[in-house]
């Protein structure tokens, strides 16, 4: 690898392959949300790309026609070891091989059997490769979704609640906005814009008439949106928001989370937002991955509860997490739990 | 003041004597709890101490026998101005004369008028006086629940709860035992040993048969304890584990939280630790000051909520506070909330 242990600051192109890759996750489902970054053979950073919607370039194949043929003898920094599959598109191995890098970085090893034996190939074709550079960082981030999705079959699933300290999403008389303040919901918004799918339940749409729109605080809509999965069997009114053109609405007309999450053969990232009964049904299915609670510094002490779960009956059987993460977001907090 | 700027490091004295004034916190009620450091006139602690029960010694008094002759010419850092009154004991200020100290410091100005003009009073003598020295850690540490009383006229009322994510404090079947870890619980018994009062509901008293003593990991009790206060008309039976003599028993026969503050004309800081009614009841009386959340890394999706307020019926009615801390304790977090 030329000069990377002196003046070429591969760890530093690692984190900006990282910073990239999170563009494209919810865009490039199914396939993995991949950055890279092509450093020139001085160092330089001369191209960057993000993998594109299926069908498109692969992160690796973006970053190389940006840098051009100053590709040859640099190095390629990606966040996931480079296909060796022709699927939609070419392989990435070939790609790099053609493209005359004289070396390769990657975070995480493909653990796709398919895709595999992309680190062996580009060796194979004379190019350093080096693995599980930041690899911790990107299975934790990015790529944490699509490394469920390859181990477990099922998209990662999110259990997401904004409520007051005692675990309250409304008052008696219904209304809920807004218990969590703008940085929370601007927050919850950012995420939204990097899923693939928002599940509620028909109460909630028929209660609420949300949009489920991934939004900036101005209004404007981000570019990518998740589909909108309203589960149950009750029909939505035709001039119902979820029915709008902003994103696409999948109805499954079934209370078993199971058959949502059949319904999504594609997604990686799926958020379960309400109500308290449909999150209880993905607990009770064994379901959640992962809680998200928006909590404000509110007491209610009436109105409707965050979860309702009518299966559980003793503590033993509570649905236990461990904690991931605490981030206080404006007056509120966000508390990230993760399956134990 | 003698080498202050140099050698004698008064910042020091002061976190000791704060460190000191908390073994006082529950102990002097309704005297505030006091620290004292006395630095000889090399600037070596010669002696500590802090409030003692009422009718005892005040901080200074017993810091300054601690000291001996040596404290002649040397300086007395204490966390409250130094009382200049009369009651139970004589004045402090007198007691700092008589000892030949060189200059006072220390961090809160006295808000009671009858006890205030200690400072003046010392200067009269020619002993130099520094007030303010860590102010701000002391009124929110220790004398935070004093001050309070001086300006409120009523105990300062701590909310308690311990639940799970979504606001469980039991399961279905009451089960309730143990929603927190081992670090939370003990947590929560440090506290105990430093407050006046513990006010629970006959309810909780009748289901729980809870002793409410502050004990160690180890089962021994500390030396203090605070009161037990039942509220509610039902009686206790005789066997009851609050009728036991590790600390005081006081039923309050009524459900008014103003009845309970009244029957506590001593107390410095009252924990309210439920049931979820009284805890509603104190939030609907507008008598909570603050907040104080266990939350354990779980989802129960039924049983009892934290706190009952059938008092509020929209979201505008909900009782708003501010963030204060985020503590975590093993699995657990404490988030604690202060009236905005």
């Amino acid at each position: 690898m030329p000069e990377t242990g002196s003046a070429i600051d591969v760890a530093a192109a690692m984190r900006q392959a990282l910073t990239e890759s999170a563009r494209a996750c919810g865009v490039s489902s199914p396939n993995p949300p991949v950055g890279a970054v092509i450093l020139d053979a001085s160092g330089t950073v001369a191209g960057t790309g993000h993998t594109q919607p299926v069908g498109g370039p692969h992160a690796e194949v973006m970053a190389l026609r940006e840098a051009g043929p100053v590709a040859r003898g640099g190095i390629a920094v990606v966040t996931l070891e480079p296909c060796n599959h022709t699927g939609r598109t070419g392989p990435c191995t070939q790609a790099l091989i053609d493209a005359g890098v004289a070396a390769v970085v990657y975070a995480a090893a493909d653990p796709n059997p398919e895709a595999a034996g992309g680190a062996a190939a580009l060796r194979a074709a004379g190019i350093e490769v080096t693995g599980g550079v930041g690899a911790d960082e990107v299975r934790a981030g990015p790529l944490r979704h699509w490394i469920f999705r390859q181990q477990h079959g099922r998209p990662f699933v999110t259990a997401k609640i904004a409520a007051t300290l005692d675990g309250r999403i409304a008052a008696p008389d219904g209304t809920s906005r807004w218990i969590t303040g703008p940085t929370a919901r601007e927050h919850a918004h950012t995420q939204r814009a990097m899923i693939d799918a928002i599940v509620i339940g028909t109460g909630t749409a028929l209660a609420d008439d949300p949009s489920l729109t991934a939004r900036r605080p101005d209004g404007s809509v981000y570019p990518h949106q998740p589909a909108r999965v309203v589960l149950g069997t009750r029909d939505l009114p035709p001039q119902a928001r979820l029915r709008d053109a902003a994103a696409p609405l999948i109805q499954v007309r079934s209370h078993d989370p199971r058959e949502v999450l059949a319904a999504l053969p594609d997604a990686l990232w799926v958020l379960v937002e309400g109500g308290p009964g449909i999150i209880g049904a993905f607990l009770e299915a064994g379901l959640v991955d992962q809680v998200q609670a928006y909590l404000a510094p509110t007491v209610l002490g009436d109105g409707s509860p965050a979860v309702l779960d009518r299966s559980v009956q003793t503590l033993a059987q509570a649905h236990r997490f461990q904690r991931e993460s605490v981030t206080e977001l404006g007056d509120d907090l966000l508390i990230t739990l993760a399956r134990r």
